[in-house]
């Protein structure tokens, strides 16, 4: 099965936004077996975007296509699919309806615009909307398909998954298709990519003499491994097997993580923190649960990012009292109780760390303070930061970074950085629950 | 002149990385008046290739090709244009020296792979590399071109800056093509996208009136408007000019901005918070700057979204004092001296505002509570938010709010809800310093 991915949309033409939808929906595609050889990008112009259906149609067997669905007059990917299936558009009263209501709980009143996305091609089944107003589309020409989604990438991912997916594994059962490509991300921070692939280099060389190994057409229980360099979010490790079925395809992966683990835990040390989309966040939420412990947050430049990660891990209520943002000096000695001096140091980072376990009740305190930049301040440079970490049960300790980049950066790496020192000095600890007497 | 971008890459397709390059290609080609009708990606195989570039050519009159200019044996973009011009490769014994050089100079040996790079098509031109060791390449097919540059981003750039621009502009110069295209986008928040388009469907009209307007094949002079709903930075109009110089399209704009912004003032009230760049932060500190006030924020849902969001903007430190982040109710009554009881109402929204105006020393309070869900709090539903407002020359104010969307959506709607509504009372201030006396 060959997917062409069709985003529609003069803004990615002009570079207004990047296609971001494209790469999420081929990353789904390949985890899915689903072979994507090639991407389109065109605009809101009817002649154009018929002429890259049935360019897509003639070198694939199927194409999503993103876009194009919104309620306004440029909105036209509705009517290039039915002019390519050969067949009229038809109003369907149920999605009228439907969306009608979807204005009404909001107490608004829907405009007549909003009626064109219950357009619907004859012969085409609806993908229903659950969290907008425009439908999904499943559009048969012959035995290819159109699958048409909106482009708000919230409400793509989720018709995909609801939508799209089921229907290509039903058609990829009926032509006898039924490998599977899955992959796993062991995620690290602290390690350069280089520095990781000299680590994984054995393992690498192995994999490649067990068998031939092509990028998009590789036999039958082969492995590989990629690179990826994620920025603020680390290093990646892409582990991607491809087998006759996912659980197959999962037992490859359990021996080949426990076997880049142990290659980079023997070079590196502990820089592995998670697997897929455990965050670092989730690597510290699960040494503080663990242990039963809590935690407060003090942060200067970071100016809150630490916080907001913490409170996006489901649960986050269970551990996370709360945080002070003292940007301002005055702010770390009133509220903080740092005393009165510079407070770009490791001993403001310290009395950051103990002021904010103090006035959250938290068990474990984690204060940061630095320059982001662009200008030096109390004489120390940008990329500088200090962190703070106060331990129920142990005596405060601090740790000086220095980072690379831009003021944005340099607040995203001392974020994740100052995560880190936290879920390392956790792990430390002793043994689970070492921190309640406290 | 249209231009089609060809990407690349089997990571592309893959999803392991979003095609930037091709975004940042539209916009600058936009800029330089060169109408782009279509992108494609592709992965690293001979045959696609050369299919993607015969059906660029088709519907285009020339390609620029990023990516596949690597030294390693994936990388086939030579190849593949030598076959589609119908010439052979030649190894350029000087590029061959000059990467050799570039080796020599980093204390390297240069691979035997590398000269792969010095490989060019019969007729092609050079772009010499000054970054790293690709060069790109100029290849003319009859009246048609292919420009081939590294996919590294910033080789690219600099490369199409100082190679492809000028060979596009002296093309379009020898077929009297002269007209540049600019874009700008008017910010709103608070209003839907049907609303939007109904506000300004008088201009529309008037626009189309005023001549044929084709999205990307318009006449000298001519305006379009098109709506792009962006999610969490709410809904932006993009006005795009095109005209015979920078300067007459800054003109138009000018005029047409104003005609924008009064048609959805006059339907929609004061929705449009910025513009271009112009983030709700940017609103929100500009309205702070002009009247000498300085800010402090509560949150608890929103976990420090707010204040990372703030500290984002150049130069806070002016006006932003600092925050707390009281996700544990016990952090609410002992940092925020909010009165012990429920902590999901408008008047510990209220509380809170006080509360941080107080604790950070600032003129102005910002307090949020609510619920992110997914479960109900204190019988409050999720997606339920209250806003508090401590102004230092007024009594505090609150609002209700409702926002759709899981967890994470409302958090972020809930953090520029919360914005816009302090922007929205500090235009509302009598004038300019009103609040300088507390």
């Amino acid at each position: 099965m060959r997917i062409e991915i069709v985003a529609v949309g003069t803004e990615l033409l002009l570079g207004q936004i990047a296609d971001t939808n494209s790469a999420w929906l081929g990353d789904r595609l390949a985890a899915a077996g689903v072979t994507s050889h090639f991407h389109q990008a065109v605009g809101d112009n009817h002649e154009r975007i018929t002429l890259a259906f049935r360019t897509a149609l003639a070198r694939s067997d199927g194409i999503i296509v993103c876009g194009g669905l919104g309620p306004t007059q440029d909105d036209i990917t509705r009517e290039a699919i039915a002019d390519v299936m050969g067949v009229e558009l038809v109003r369907n009263q149920e999605i009228v309806d439907l969306i009608a209501g979807f204005f009404q709980t909001r107490g608004r009143t829907m405009s007549a615009n909003n009626a064109r996305q219950a357009d619907v091609p004859v012969g085409a089944a609806i993908i229903p909307q659950v969290m907008g107003t425009a439908p999904g589309l499943i559009c048969p020409l012959g035995n290819k398909v159109i699958y048409a989604v909106p482009g708000v990438p919230y409400e793509m991912a989720e018709m995909f998954e609801r939508g799209i997916l089921p229907d290509l594994r039903a058609r990829m059962a009926a032509a006898g298709e039924q490998s599977v490509i899955v992959s796993r991300t062991v995620r690290t921070w602290g390690a350069s990519e280089s520095g990781l692939a000299e680590a994984l280099q054995g393992r690498i060389d192995a994999l490649d003499a067990n068998d031939a190994v092509e990028p998009d057409g590789a036999p039958a229980g082969s492995v590989t491994l990629a690179f990826l360099a994620s920025g603020i979010e680390g290093i990646k490790v892409r582990i991607t097997a491809r087998a006759a079925t996912l659980d197959a395809a999962a037992a490859v992966l359990d021996v080949e993580e426990k076997e880049v683990r142990k290659a980079i835990e023997a070079e590196l040390g502990d820089i592995v923190f998670g697997v897929d989309d455990e965050s670092m966040e989730v690597a510290v939420a699960s040494q503080l649960i663990a242990r039963g412990l809590t935690l407060g947050v003090a942060e200067s430049l970071t100016g809150g990012l630490i916080a907001s990660r913490l409170v996006n891990v489901p649960g986050a209520s269970a551990w996370f009292r709360g945080g002070v943002v003292a940007y301002h000096e005055q702010v770390k000695f009133d509220v903080l109780g740092v005393p009165v001096g510079p407070v770009v140091t490791e001993a403001a980072a310290a009395a950051m760390a103990e002021g904010v376990r103090r006035a959250t009740g938290a068990d474990v305190g984690l204060g940061i303070t630095g320059v982001a930049g662009p200008d030096d301040q109390e004489g120390v440079a940008p990329g500088t930061i200090f962190v703070g970490l106060s331990l129920a049960s142990e005596s405060t300790s601090t740790r000086a970074l220095r980072l690379p980049g831009d003021r944005e950066r340099v607040r995203q790496y001392g974020a994740i950085s100052a995560l880190d020192l936290l879920r390392r000095a956790l792990i430390d600890l002793e043994a689970p629950s070492a921190g309640r007497e406290a």
